[in-house]
């Protein structure tokens, strides 16, 4: 009886991914984005249960919509018509149920029974339906060679109730598939062998409501209201087992929910708005049945009267008299409804409209000149789902538009729209279950096994400690305070600086560092990266660099081969033509360099330049290595020739100064491996995670450290102690979010991108399309790696660097394709999370090449201007 | 039809009110923190919808638990008994049904079909009931007095089924409240005007449990089990209209859910197991009956296989065989139960034991030195609930106990139970919706709403710009970059300095701040800071301390009487007696001192530092005013007289200096007014915020400023823009629990702290306690002022200061009163939140003044030694 049965399991599983993966359908496609209008109202009418009269709802609403009185004409003349949609994607029981064909004939019946009658254009479709339904739906079926999959009803059926000629209002009914047995759609698709992924009902319903209610000049006079019946509970499978409320979310139309008036229907009906806001969606209204119980009085006070709740009357048991005088009687509270949907809808337009304004008045952007910002290039996100925005855009008419987050959120983002609700479950969890509680000698869950899971993961092999704090620049401040204390103890310094002031600071710790580099914005970080764009006196007035900086050499594509660059110091002469040329991105990273000369090279170098710095006087130390290990992000996106930042390694090593890793950017398998210290072959004293850890969701860092570098904060005092902490450290939200995502992402089972034996992410990036890329004139160099595609653009003077806004005529048009980039001055990126599909970012470089491609003719014709 | 009736809604708001302070019933009374076992497995039994079988799987558990073979004797000879503990604490349809008297004689009569039989001693107990159930119940009862509230029923029925003495297995079965009408609880309570505090049944509850399962020498050797069955479903109301998953959630026992297999049960199942996770429950089995709709296998897709399913048999309508059958057939599904649900339990135990241990292995706390904290001193929390932790403790036995969040989980806490779990829906909904999505150029609506709220609050009247951070150090750092920028300008240093390179440097900026300040830990905000304790080279190799720093009078309250305290730079001769003691707090604030020699004093003495600093050179400036207003926090709760800190503001805003209001510890109702400018009575240019903005949730900072400072940022080149930024800056969540917090906080209807007319919170520290605790000869100062009561006892040498561990034995004596204190050094305080009320502020301060008479004591006798 128990189902515990593993083959049971493992079998579901493989379904689940199939859903999951259908969930990206639309960036999957290389049809535009998806979107739809924000003209008319949309509405989704849910159930808490079934049977509970969601399609009575949608009756009363259309018979609200368009059984009242004609709308005023307008100035001109001219008569608004009024259109009602009601679209039912997913009906079982069909024939014999048929809800679209329910508010067809009731809504022709209804009109007709008026006095005079009321003028109805009405019509009912069923479009596809699994073949056993098609069969009983009866007529003449050439249905023999048909075995699989739904069949093309395409019945219609219309009716007309006419007064007179002006003034119509039309119905449109639509069952977009049907299947016959009257049980969840899942089990039905099964049986009927007629399983449709959640893509196709997604374009159905996106294509019906583009046809329905398009912008047309016509149509500036069309008044219409759709409905988007859905089938069973909130959380009823649809057809190929995705719950429903997870089918629909991209769209994420605001809801009617109808509810329960039944003895243990408060219970019922506040779970089913719990999982819909869990989802993201927002519940306009809840309707339901009266029973006598006053369950609006337990709801309204949940809802804490800021959802209206509308009762309807009780429906009779008998249904002789076709439910006219029920609709009779609940006019009332259909009108209220009606009246509720459309404020509401108008209320999300205004505020939509008024947010860019808004925006540029009250925010202060960070990293942005607000008078390169006007008002129209504000971006209005209205929700995201999985790696997409949703974006409202007001070009000529409004919609809501999909656009593939490829600036990953700034380097943090990673979900899919399966991983996301999980997050935001865990999410309503971590906070139901401890809100936030103070760390320091205290243990909770999520803090526990998120520092295990650091330990066992990015950690292995080397890291006993985890020291969490907030963010990025957070983590460094706190690794540099380690690493100059281990220094300091290992190098007798400690002794006698301990209760020195600061007359006495005789001594000077200092960091080895690369140009380039990037490890944060607060001041101890900044003191800690080489002087550029970001530590002029106009930014940072306290800024000093403290550090010797040394400038890498680097390596990208470029013309379809990875290429070796190498700084001013290094004489060329000295290096083979063998060594500026790889014959594949694996071969920059093997070991087997380490025996070649140029590594010769590169160490003989650092041990000069440590032997030289910083000249005579005995009291400046080079008390830390800190690198971002392969990739600098903020730097430009440059990849590090690894070589190199191994002798660097090896070199401090050799010298006992403490190695930290900056991996804030390139943990948790940003570059294909979940630590590029994975990549690079070596492991730090210290390292510092953040942005992916939490999946891209909440912010909170980690700084990991070997049980040496603890070691030297032990002591009989607490002045002895590391004194460095945020209130927030640890914070149960953080440490729950990295907790799943961290399992996710290197997880087979959920990440179909890992590799499980080579624990690496397979190929995002589709090599032809990355070596053309790469050979493009416009292009400079492009950095593929992990879930990263990085290029820089030719450009000269003004044009390139952190300033420039060369690239923005480019990226303006890859918005309008459904993908959001953000520059880093001449050099772009496309960032996808360690689970996107590499379909995907096969997409995404179609589009990036063939905007390049226009780019360049752009450019070339300036040229020759 | 509609219920949109303000006079209902208003009534209901009240009732909820009702229902939310009840929540903090622990703390309002005197007795010990609430608490309960952990030796014996508890489980609530949750169903998802009403009638889905929760009293036969509360039937079939204690069947498989107490009708298996005699356990085996153990080495001692000496039995294992076995009891059975079925607890429904709300019954209605009393008498005809009864749940516990169903599981009471199904045992019975179950026990007695074996051959032999099973020896059970079986009991059922109905407790207390409305007074309708009890005159329905029959008998004679003394009811003529009797009209309002729950009857003492007190009936008990006992049955025996013996084969021998040895291997008795008991059953007790025990409804705590029955009602009448078989109706919803809160509706039941209502009509038979008998109405139950959830106080009053989480203490009964408590009361059984402990009765029970108590921790008795005899009971060594008693394997017992016990079941809460709850009414309806997870989310019905119980008898005070509070839902049931909210009634009970301070116990957060593990459950399973009974789930729904009939047609919709699929979704049911699902909304109701989210709404039990959102409330931060662990659901440990889902369990239902078999409709032979296969619902377990999307069932089992949504969990992901993480908790079990269990299917039981379909239930036959024809119940004349008294279901002997069906427990029968149904022995192994149970069995399996019985088996995830002790597997389940000895789990979660193992793991509460090993954490203390795990947490010193692999956490780094921040300002703590692991050397002083042994395992054994390790708070293991295992939830929260409002401003209570849920502690787990191995004293003898385990059990898991209530402590107040005294620390306010360091200075950040703020919900109680009602707005922890509004927030936790809030959390779902922002992840489900935006998970996150990067800020620069883009606008959504949790950051726009937050950025409003923020302006039109806490901004009112100066700032235009909100700027968004991570945290309190991150919001300095951008603050102190504002200023710095914004003085700049004024002073025409930008021009020179815009493209110099560091050599040219010339110009050095500095702050003006206070002694004893703190502003965060990272570099830049701790360069604002005074030399302390926090800086030395030992934590702060870089730190060179970039400021004026001057030493402030403080004002605090001593022998009954608030006090002036001056520093060494100011003659007390020329202070009038007058000025150094006040009649009460309030005349601290007072305006009127404004025109006090004092004041004159203070300023002259400003003045004369300014034009002193920093002697002949021209080139340092100072460039900011940066000063926590009213309350130093860090620094040891020290209350600034805000004499002096207008003064300051006053000096600065004449030679204009920007001023920087560090709120990040004070803002946000902390020291009873949204902002602590308020109390200050003055405008900075530059503020800061952190901590309770989300509520004390999860991390998120505000830098607001004036649209001057906003314009000192404006250019053509990006160059000139603010480059200081954190990749989850404004991030969605955040951004939605601020918006959730600061609304609710100032709104009357949800804080019943705020007095609407004054902005002010109520007192919350009761006056005539606070003045006795001044006058402890333990007792140096106290600070009360909204949400903080800080003491500084009386110590010397080592004994003070922040390495000081001389208040440790108090704070652990009153831990074990249910409070969780921690110092800061001889300096301890209690936080509490700014919904908290001054009932459970009055039992703090009751606990805290018995544990200071003992200290006190205790120090008298050492020094008399």
């Amino acid at each position: 009886m128990m189902l515990l049965l593993s083959s049971l399991r493992r079998s579901h599983r493989r379904l689940l991914h199939l859903h999951r993966q259908s969930h990206n359908l639309f960036s999957a496609s290389t049809s535009p984005p998806l979107q739809f209008p924000l003209n008319h109202p949309i509405y989704m009418i849910w159930g808490s249960n079934t049977s509970l009269g969601k399609t009575l709802v949608s009756t009363g609403l259309a018979s609200s919509f368009l059984l009242s009185p004609p709308p005023a004409t307008n100035t001109t003349n001219t008569t608004k018509r009024r259109k009602f949609l009601y679209l039912k994607p997913v009906q079982t029981g069909f024939p014999s149920d048929s809800d679209s064909h329910f508010v067809f004939s009731k809504l022709s019946s209804l009109a007709s029974r008026y006095n005079p009658p009321f003028s109805l254009l009405a019509s009912n479709s069923v479009l596809k339906s699994s073949l056993s339904a098609a069969k009983s739906f009866g007529g003449c079926f050439e249905t023999n060679e048909f075995k699989y999959g739904m069949y093309n009803l395409n019945f219609n059926e219309k009716k007309k109730v006419l007064r007179d000629e002006a003034g119509v209002s039309e119905l449109i009914c639509e069952t977009l598939y049907a299947w016959k047995e009257a049980v969840s759609p899942h089990l039905a698709a099964e049986r009927e062998n007629g399983v449709v992924e959640d893509s196709a009902v997604m374009e159905m319903l996106e294509q019906c409501l583009s046809n329905e209610l398009k912008f047309e000049g016509e149509n500036e006079t069309m008044d219409a209201f759709c409905v988007v019946e859905t089938a069973g509970g909130v959380a009823s499978p649809g057809p190929s087992g995705t719950l429903q409320c997870d089918l629909y979310r991209p769209f994420r139309f605001p809801g009617v929910l109808v509810g329960d008036g039944r003895l243990g229907g408060i219970s019922g009906t506040i779970s089913a708005y719990e999982s819909l806001k869990l989802r993201g969606y927002d519940i306009v209204a809840v309707v339901f049945e009266d029973h006598g119980l006053v369950n609006e009085v337990p709801l309204l006070s949940y809802l804490q009267n800021r959802v209206p709740v509308v009762l309807l009357p009780p429906v009779p048991q008998d249904m002789s008299n076709d439910l006219v005088e029920w609709f009779g009687s609940s006019s009332e509270p259909f009108n209220s409804l009606q009246g509720i949907l459309l404020s509401a809808f108008s209320e999300r337009l205004r505020r939509l409209k008024e947010m860019p304004k808004k925006a540029t008045d009250v925010f202060w952007w960070p990293f942005t000149q607000h008078k390169l910002v006007p008002e129209e290039t504000v971006t209005v996100i209205d929700s995201r789902c999985g790696e997409n925005f949703a974006v409202y855009k007001a070009q000529n008419k409004d919609f809501i538009t999909e656009q593939f987050d490829a600036c990953a959120s700034w380097w943090t983002q990673g979900p899919n729209a399966t991983l996301q609700i999980e997050l935001a479950r865990d999410m309503g969890y971590a906070a139901g279950r401890f809100g936030h509680v103070m760390f320091p000698e205290n243990v909770y869950e999520p803090a526990l096994k998120c520092a295990e899971l650091l330990l066992e993961g990015v950690g292995k092999g080397w890291a006993s400690r985890t020291y969490f704090s907030d963010n990025g620049s957070t983590a460094i401040e706190i690794a540099l305070k380690m690493a100059f204390r281990k220094f300091s103890i290992d190098n007798g310094i400690f002794l006698d600086c301990a209760k020195s002031n600061l007359a006495d600071r005789q001594i000077e710790l200092r960091v080895l560092a690369l140009k380039g580099s990037y490890h944060g914005d607060t001041l101890g970080a900044m003191e800690a990266q080489a002087p550029s764009s970001y530590t002029g006196f106009l930014q940072q007035p306290w800024y000093t660099g403290r550090g010797l900086f040394l400038d890498p050499p680097t390596v990208f594509m470029c013309n379809s081969k990875w290429n070796l660059s190498l700084p001013d110091w290094l004489h060329y002469e000295n290096v083979t033509n063998n060594d500026m040329v790889f014959s594949s991105r694996d071969e920059i990273f093997e070991k087997i360099r380490d025996k070649s000369d140029l590594y010769r090279i590169y160490s003989s170098y650092i041990t000069h330049q440590l032997s030289q710095y910083p000249g005579a006087e005995g009291t400046v130390h080079i008390g830390a290595l800190i690198i971002e290990p392969v990739i600098q992000g903020a730097g430009g996106m440059l990849m590090i020739d690894p070589l190199f930042q191994r002798a660097l390694v090896n070199e401090c090593r050799r010298r006992n100064i403490p190695i930290i890793f900056d991996e804030v950017f390139t943990g948790f398998w940003r570059l294909g491996a979940e630590s590029a210290a994975k990549l690079l072959g070596c492991i730090p004293d210290i390292a510092c995670y953040a942005k992916l850890m939490t999946g891209g969701l909440i912010p909170l860092a980690a700084t990991l450290a070997t049980e040496e570098v603890f070691n030297s904060f032990i002591g009989d005092s607490k002045l002895k102690a590391l004194l460095h902490g945020h209130s927030y450290t640890a914070h149960a939200m953080g440490c729950s979010a990295a907790v799943k995502s961290i399992k996710w992402f290197k997880d087979p089972r959920t990440n179909l991108n890992v590799i499980a034996e080579q624990r690496l992410l397979r190929e995002l990036w589709d090599a032809e399309l990355t070596q053309q890329i790469s050979s493009r004139p416009s292009v400079q160099r492009v950095v593929a790696l992990g879930t990263l595609f990085a290029l820089e653009l030719q450009a000269e003077g003004s044009n390139a660097g952190y300033a420039s806004l060369y690239a923005r005529s480019l990226l303006q048009k890859l918005r309008e394709d459904g993908v959001y980039m953000r520059p880093l001055g001449n050099v772009i990126y496309l960032i996808c999370g360690p689970c996107t599909s590499p379909e995907i970012c096969r997409q995404l470089l179609i589009k990036l090449h063939a905007r390049l491609e226009e780019f360049n003719q752009a450019k070339e014709q300036q040229a020759s201007c």
